[in-house]
């Protein structure tokens, strides 16, 4: 019986899926990385608030004045009630209660609402500072901090005794909501939302106390999604409609184009696996795709649509070609390291032959890092006229010319119909910003931009950094899972996105299975970047010249 | 291919299960109640060091002497090595040799290793006093121990950031043992194991460190072992044989016989759901078995032997008649309210017809209770002759008459060369206390015992409590779920254990889905327990006396 509604439900995603449009034209906030898509998710809610487990569920509409303060203080009312309430009493209706009522506010009300949560659920500091009084009243020891023998257990059994108070009275009140819908079905997946708005708020104003109760809800997420409670699952294409769905949705790095695209990414000679949480049913936390191949792809376009795949025997590649997380709300959180660690172990099981484990990445950083530095030049060139003082060393802090005199000079000699610019810089910028990308069209163009954006792709992901790890987000995300940079492959990736971010260019980084964690240790304490020779010779050249 | 390799595993498991006497006569320490059965454990831990998942493979002999020494110091580096590595370090080689290496551990070298881990690993205390201090010397505006606005932000930030560094400092050290083990496939059946022995040692020892440590782990598995975090998993005939195995081995209150009465515990009329977590798979936390029934039975044998089951159309009553927990580390954490809340959720989706939702369950401190009443009185009886002073109101302290008359002169009208004793208590201890029982085979004894049973029994249950909670811990358990008393049923368990433990006797507890939060909240907050009128009229017969 349980089965048969199941399947309804499933034939009626299905039918729904078949009638969607799958590759909505608006999509512009794409997003690169294991950080997910805000488009989408915003989608999605309301998409889960018309289903009926949705605690939201008739609730979409924000209400845009009005009764507006009125729907503000029962959501209040039903939040104070979440906390306060004794644990034995009807806890459950509240807490649906205070998912609905939070569902239905508008954005200004959420914000005040979370606002109330940071100030007024905070600690409660009379009682701290008491048990600190208590505390420094203890007579310690003066050799010794720790207990090392059976005498000492009397004399320290007060100490265990109130730093277990102190450290329950230093939980922030807010802790009580937190842990009881984390309890709650469907909890989960509200704190998930909340944890979104409260990032979106704090992109925005930086507000000491939303920071630190963020700071202590990502703490929290931690513990609960522990890699080990959560569930890997193979995503097939008998799986329920209403999970493919959630693929297609969810999809940030190469959007799935239509119903063929989707089942071709979960056919033969390739592989989708997901994160299952428990309290998130139906829907991955994270995915990533795989693809079965000979060799390793230098292009997007052969694992997306070239040639049918070959015979998964005779595949010694596993190549990840895309990884997509679905919750905004659990950012920060490393699912996909451990994702891409589980999914390795279980290929190498299932077929022991493939012996290669890389990606085929976006650069999503390296377009607009490169822009900035072609723009600044620029106007320090026309400012040059201005004869500004130059001391020397500084200048190459203010105007570093990043081309070589032979690219310079390459550029500088194409048709002055198509390309115009002061210098070599101007024009690479000129060039680069034209519309629709026309320099992808022109063999001249792409033949004298092809050397400086290759040698500039592997200075930008082996040298520049922030905060002593590699400035790309998706550089960063595989090396400290303990990546090496392998290869770029010049015009890898050229559609829209690809052209605008990445110029076109993708990277290979490799998993060496036996130095995955030297990799991340050398990255992690030093942010040593692991990197081929051919990379390496790309960089090695600007150096010695 | 992982599905060969699964039936291949689950054939063998079948075999193992046709193979091994299901009913081991040696099963003395059976528990009643979600508290689990120790030899079952000990068992198990033996069996899963044997499977090739288990970290503890090959290693499950304790070293008894000679080189135990050495390997308690290799275990206390693998532990030490596992807290203080940097966490991109090769975490996992270490997290397993320190698996292993505990397995390995004789009793005394696990428990002088669990005495290092929570003396040596616990605070740093002069950290904490530092930040203490610091705290104290934060300037608190006299009016307001919570920010109220956003002026205030900027002079709580210096609050949220010492409050934090606080909490973490007040973190024992061995908090990252825990959540490292957490993290790691297997870890969280390690540290089940741990806290089982733990247990151990506590029941033994008071010992303070111990104790904040245990109390420290409870609080972690708790957070850890959110019910929404749970799966919940109907149990059949189609699950794999390794899984039913654990079923057999850890059924605690009706111990499963044969194959054939598995095989009915989980066929047509009957339901076994378990909760399942994705780290420790194939092994459910703890089970609830389900009979589907036209009404409340009254007697085990019923329920487990008698007559074919009913077309589960017919059904009305779902009958809890079992419930077994299998991880004796995770004492103290209530997952079967849970279960019990999620399963008549389940069976009311799947069968509407049914309304009434009851147990029949053992209760097993009644018969403790009763006899050492009956031997207190015994002893004081004797002291009666050495003319005690006997203060008026502290005779019925000390020598409390707990039969009626007329249930005296029944009891003293038994033929005198089977029943003997200087007055009714004395009579009935020894007619409770004879070999194998020997009064259930006498009508006449039966007949002049059931009168004073069923009444002590509804007394026992209705009016013995410890700290303000029902003393029969079943009672306890579903008294806290919201339950209340139903029902007594005379001669309703004639199994040794039932005799010994219950007198024979067996109680419904009914869970009345409208009342059960309201139930649950006056138990909890002043120990009411709720009871049928026939309950109350074995007791009110007592008050009028």
């Amino acid at each position: 019986m349980e089965r048969t509604i199941q399947k309804q439900k499933a034939e009626k995603a299905l039918s729904i899926l078949m009638r969607a449009r799958m590759k909505p034209n608006d999509r512009t906030n794409l997003s690169l990385s294991p950080i997910p898509l805000t488009n989408a998710k915003s989608q999605m809610q309301q998409q889960n608030s018309r289903q009926n487990e949705s605690p939201g569920e008739g609730n979409s509409a924000p209400n845009d004045s009005g009764n507006s303060e009125r729907e503000f203080k029962r959501v209040r009312a039903s939040m104070h009630s979440a906390i306060s309430m004794n644990k034995t009493e009807v806890l459950d209706d509240v807490l649906n209660n205070f998912s609905e009522g939070y569902f239905s506010l508008s954005h200004e009300n959420r914000r005040k609402l979370l606002l109330v949560l940071a100030r007024e659920y905070d600690l409660n500091r009379s009682q701290v500072r008491d048990l600190i009084k208590q505390y420094l009243g203890l007579e310690l020891p003066a050799d010794k901090a720790q207990v090392s023998g059976s005498e000492d257990e009397a004399l320290f059994s007060s100490f265990y005794r109130i730093e277990k108070n102190l450290r329950h009275a230093l939980q922030p009140v807010y802790e009580v909501l937190f842990e009881r819908l984390n309890t709650h079905p469907g909890g989960l997946r509200i704190l998930s939302i909340l944890r979104d708005d409260i990032l979106t708020i704090l992109a925005e104003e930086n507000i000491a106390s939303l920071r630190a109760l963020d700071a202590y809800l990502k703490e929290k997420f931690i513990t609960w999604l522990s890699p080990a409670a959560l569930e890997l699952h193979q995503i097939t294409w008998d799986d329920p409609a209403s999970l493919l769905e959630k693929i297609v949705a969810y999809e940030a790095v190469h959007p799935i184009s239509n119903l063929l695209d989707l089942k071709r990414r979960l056919g033969i000679g390739r592989r989708c696996f997901g994160y299952l949480h428990p309290a998130i049913p139906g829907e991955p936390l994270i995915f990533i795709e795989v693809a079965l191949l000979k060799d390793v792809a230098q292009t997007i376009q052969e694992v997306l649509w070239d040639s049918p795949p070959i015979p998964e025997s005779e595949a010694t590649c596993a190549l990840f070609y895309s990884i997509s997380s679905t919750q905004p709300g659990l950012a920060g959180i490393n699912l996909g390291k451990f994702l891409i660690k589980r999914v390795v172990t279980q290929v190498k099981r299932e077929m022991p032959h493939i012996s290669t484990f890389a990606t085929l990445s976006p650069i999503p950083g390296f377009m607009s890092w490169l822009l900035s530095k072609l723009a600044a030049s620029q106007v320090l060139a026309e400012g040059d006229n201005l004869s500004q003082p130059q001391a020397e060393g500084s200048s190459s802090t203010f105007y570093e010319n990043i081309l070589k005199p032979e690219e310079e000079e390459a550029l500088m000699s194409l048709a002055k119909d198509t390309a115009t610019g002061k210098n070599g810089m101007d024009l690479m910028f000129n060039l680069l910003t034209s519309t629709s990308s026309k320099w992808i069209h022109s063999p001249e163009h792409l033949s004298a931009l092809k050397t400086p954006l290759m040698r500039l792709c592997a200075r930008y992901l082996l040298q520049e950094k922030k905060r002593g790890k590699a400035l790309d987000s998706v550089a960063n995300f595989h090396l400290q899972n303990g990546a090496m940079v392998e290869r770029i492959n010049w015009m890898a990736d050229r559609s829209e996105k690809g052209l605008s971010q990445s110029g076109g260019i993708m990277v290979n980084y490799v998993y060496r299975l036996d130095h995955i964690e030297e990799y991340a240790h050398s990255y992690f304490s030093n942010g040593e970047i692991h990197a081929s020779n051919d990379l390496h010779r790309y960089v090695d050249v600007v150096e010695n010249a």
